[in-house]
């Protein structure tokens, strides 16, 4: 990066053609149950999509396929709802069953109309608290976020360099909708190997003046990379990314959780 | 997508290995200036980079070639500021110049503390309305976003389907903060030709079960995708994405915009 003002033209000074980035799906997993061994199921996905792993390769995982693997699953059947989850579900038409579970995922609610915006446990602010019957088999299982995502994905990166003999970087995402802006998009609540933040603070622009306030949330632009690829239904729970340059780093998802005295909305 | 519940296993019905996404930077645009062709720029970069364009190729453009190309740049000595620029000024210890030109670039203002966030006059909510002074030559002089990004799409678009004859979607981007998570990311603020938002509700998980509240924000997530290459300072405003899958939309970007009514912050 430029240390100082450099001339008006880059043509000579520009990198050569990189490779570039590059994401796989990697197809055909089987439907993930309690207990499964998912670097096992992965590593054998990669070897029927013709992958071989490489140092550095990322791996984005969708919560869903953690969460049935962990066994983080609630049946509804066995909830009973709270007279709070009872109101709220009247209004929100809701099974109160279903929002009992998202009151027990949550450490505050932040709001219950038009929609369920609660924070969890770790501090992520969402839809639901993250419970979801999408892809889950029968009508009263739902899917609970994974108690430790961060913990989830170093379980995972330890089991694949076990496995593949190689050091890949794990993230864990989920779709979160957004305030300001329509539409989910996939974002990391757990991440091992990689910099989730990349603070471009004290480097310098193309000028030569220094970038205030440059903090790039990498991991959910790899996170939100990967959604292109993993759709909703079909069954592309798992994006390999390959030629994203990065220094390894032992930073945790939640460290992209807005402290509160920082958080825009209290 | 699946229709009706299906069995078990997925391993019989996973698509066959697909060539997955790509994204390229495409490196050695001189500085842009007022008036300069981006599409002939963007062709010969593409050229020197020993790309062919492809027709459902993406274009991700960062919005501040965009801005100078289109002469969308505020010298700050022609700008005087109103006391409400300089009342702000003075507690956020900025330039009153820079605040005033904030103020203009707005409808609303969010809030002022700790930073200044500012409803754009297309309804965009980012820090400081978009107004930057990183990336541009000189101390005196900001970038404002274009006036129309989703017009300056389209005419990119249709000069690189004169020039280079494929119909190449384009995005101009920006990086934009969020309220409860920490650093930036890249967003769409300009489209054409590709799905803004991609409706998923109506299909079916694969246990058969309609999926609900699934609208993905696709253009997002390929902005945030292109970040991951463009970096801040590297001078790699435009990636080139292809291998993503879309049906040809007049879709404008506008449309991610979250409607008063559904603002869960008004």
């Amino acid at each position: 990066m430029a240390r100082r003002p450099i001339s008006r033209s880059f043509s000579k000074k520009a990198p050569a053609a990189s490779p570039g980035l590059r994401l796989f799906r990697l197809p055909g997993l089987p439907e993930i149950q309690r207990g499964d061994d998912l670097a096992a199921h992965i590593a054998n996905a990669a070897r029927k999509a013709g992958q071989q792993f490489e140092n550095s390769d990322i791996l984005v995982v969708a919560q869903k396929i953690v969460s049935k693997a962990e066994g983080a699953l609630v049946q509804l059947t066995n909830v009973s709802p709270s007279p709070q989850a009872q109101a709220i579900a009247l209004r929100q038409k809701k099974d109160p069953r279903l929002v009992e579970v998202i009151l027990q995922e949550s450490r505050r609610i932040v709001r219950t109309d038009p929609v369920l915006i609660a924070e969890t446990h770790h501090g992520y602010v969402c839809a639901n608290a993250g419970v979801d019957h999408s892809n889950v088999p029968g009508d009263d299982t739902v899917t609970i976020l994974p108690r430790d995502p961060d913990r989830s994905a170093k379980n995972l990166a330890a089991a694949l360099l076990k496995r593949a003999r190689k050091r890949i970087a794990v993230i864990i995402s989920d779709t979160f909708g957004r305030p300001w802006r329509l539409g989910l998009t996939n974002v990391a609540i757990g991440a091992s190997g990689l910099p989730v933040l990349l603070d471009l603070r004290g480097t310098r622009d193309r000028h030569g003046k220094p970038l205030t306030a440059t903090v790039l949330a990498v991991a959910d632009e790899l996170a939100a990379a990967a959604g292109l690829l993993m759709g909703k239904s079909e069954g592309s729970p798992v994006i390999l990314i390959r030629g994203y340059r990065y220094k390894p780093s032992s930073e945790l998802a939640t460290r992209i959780i807005r402290p509160a005295a920082e958080d825009l909305f209290r």
